[in-house]
């Protein structure tokens, strides 16, 4: 959780977060091998040197846009299961998050870049698994930590399997698959 | 990269087939972004003109790979499925997929640039649903199409949260899972 207070710039306080979406966006299109500090200032409209200004390298900017990427999605679980008040709506909590309209191809594409970015590099990998820990957090409010960790892992296959398919899974066998998880079948 | 010609070679009937598997070593080094011909021909010590003549494109050797990759994957699956013979040992052979040692990070590598590659080109997601049909198929010999998609969705999920952390979901934890979908709970 480190919305740091950080130095606004006079001019434009909101460049640094401008550079951050706008190496999401690079990253969807050219990949994290495509992604230079060219493309991302051209693609956020700020001038190629206040980048090395807000990020002492690439790689750092490319950290900061995938733990972006992350927290937006750990925040959204976390809203979805907060707002549940019994198992069963947290169970229908996990078939909204799976079955709603987030996950788009540009989104996919940045979530398998940033696996492929941490499966080359294991040192990466905190990334992903301060996600997920933040992720069964929002579970765990409702299950205990295995079913939470269950219910994290069906939400990344549905939503891969249904992204590669133009069939997606019905939401009754969505609704059914995360209820036999969560006991509840 | 040589430039003798290597007559011997010209002939060399498992050329194809070594371009194939050199090109999925340099996918997982460098992405199909960084995937060209010349370092497909260097990785897999052939002339550099070979390569035109086995594949008309780049693309239609990164095609070619990843189906080659899928095909591996299904044929897995459906050997472990098939020894199976009762829905008791079916679960077990996929709990077997889960936590065995094929899921390298070189191997999940190819699989995140796969599905990023179909996730930005969606006329390439037939290489994703053709390979998901056939690992269905073999969770069908066993197991009802609805919870053979779950199962398959599962191995997806659990695999990919393998990768990203140490501590891997418990064989135990996998087998309730399993169970619980399979409606063996």
């Amino acid at each position: 959780m480190s919305d740091n207070p950080r130095p606004r710039r006079r001019h434009d306080p909101d460049r640094r977060e401008k550079i951050i979406l706008a190496a999401l966006d690079v990253i969807a299109q050219l990949g994290v091998a495509g992604t230079t500090h060219r493309r991302v200032a051209e693609a956020a409209e700020v001038p190629l040197g206040s980048m090395t200004y807000h990020f002492a390298s690439l790689e750092e900017l490319i950290i900061e846009a995938f733990t972006r990427l992350d927290r937006s999605l750990s925040t959204y679980y976390w809203d979805m299961l907060q707002a549940a008040k019994t198992r069963d709506e947290a169970c229908e909590a996990v078939v909204d998050i799976i079955c709603g309209n987030r996950w788009t191809d540009s989104y996919m594409t940045q979530l398998f870049e940033l696996y492929a970015f941490a499966a080359r590099r294991p040192e990466m990998r905190h990334i992903l698994s301060n996600w997920m820990a933040r992720s069964r957090q929002a579970m765990e409010l409702h299950f205990p930590p295995h079913v939470a960790r269950a219910l994290d892992a069906v939400i990344e296959g549905v939503t891969i399997h249904n992204m590669a398919t133009k069939d997606h899974l019905p939401q009754d066998e969505v609704r059914a698959m995360v209820r036999a998880v969560a006991g509840l079948g």
